[in-house]
């Protein structure tokens, strides 16, 4: 394929575009409520291995941190002043007027996710669940003040 | 927050609950659509840096093929029998007649995406430009026959 017809298709693809600008507000919403599908994918995976729903695998699980650890830097890119759009988002508009506290939720949560691929690794089910409940933590203590139900 | 607590807090976010049992078609259809936006962003990002039209930032551009690998892992999870409803998804109904052909690209989209990380820690503009190119085409080469416009 020639140069020019890669960069049509790219230019085609509705989000490559995004990362080569600042992204529209309706465009953050979509990407941090896909960012936040693929957590609660993997964070489910991980959570139900914890608790005995499905049996371990470390080598999934050993995946679904290592995901988690990349994904969880990625939403604060996404709470953008203007994304707070009424009937298209379950942020509550809270998030904006106490920024640096969601801020620092938002960072505990990185820790937390940064302990899990070693938990996930170490064979230790004690190890392992302990990081996945304080992992589990941060999410709630996040979604209690700033999503909607 | 007692485990009781934490265990209803992961029932009660929907898509955990995914992890746990085959997922429904609609959930399938929702979760590749979501990991086919993080890959478009990370992707977009590789090009945009690829075509000089964004600075190339070593750190961003491996944190991107990072995520891209692990990332690529996932669609083939959620294109499942039933999952081609009509007015719910760009996927077509070929993906299923002509399955053994769009697992060979989706295999060959995973060989060219594990070749980025190295090629963006390289700093070798030539290669990693040759790689992001060669990632390009794969992920057209399914588009042109998978996915409708």
């Amino acid at each position: 394929m020639k140069k020019a017809a890669l960069a049509a298709f790219a230019m085609a693809t509705a989000l490559p575009v995004l990362a080569q600008q600042a992204m529209k507000p309706e465009d953050q919403i979509k990407m941090r409520k896909s960012t936040m599908d693929l957590v609660g994918y993997n964070f489910g995976s991980l959570h139900a291995m914890a608790e005995g729903k499905k049996p371990f695998d470390k080598a999934e699980a050993a995946r679904n941190a290592d995901l988690l650890v990349l994904l969880a830097e990625l939403p604060k890119r996404f709470f953008g002043e203007g994304t707070d759009i009424e009937g298209k988002t379950k942020a509550k508009p809270a998030i904006w007027t106490h920024r640096a506290d969601f801020d620092k939720k938002l960072e505990k949560l990185g820790e937390e996710v940064r302990g899990l691929p070693a938990a996930a690794r170490s064979g230790d089910m004690e190890a392992f669940k302990k990081q996945v409940n304080a992992t589990g933590h941060a999410c709630k203590s996040c979604h209690d003040d700033y999503k909607s139900k």
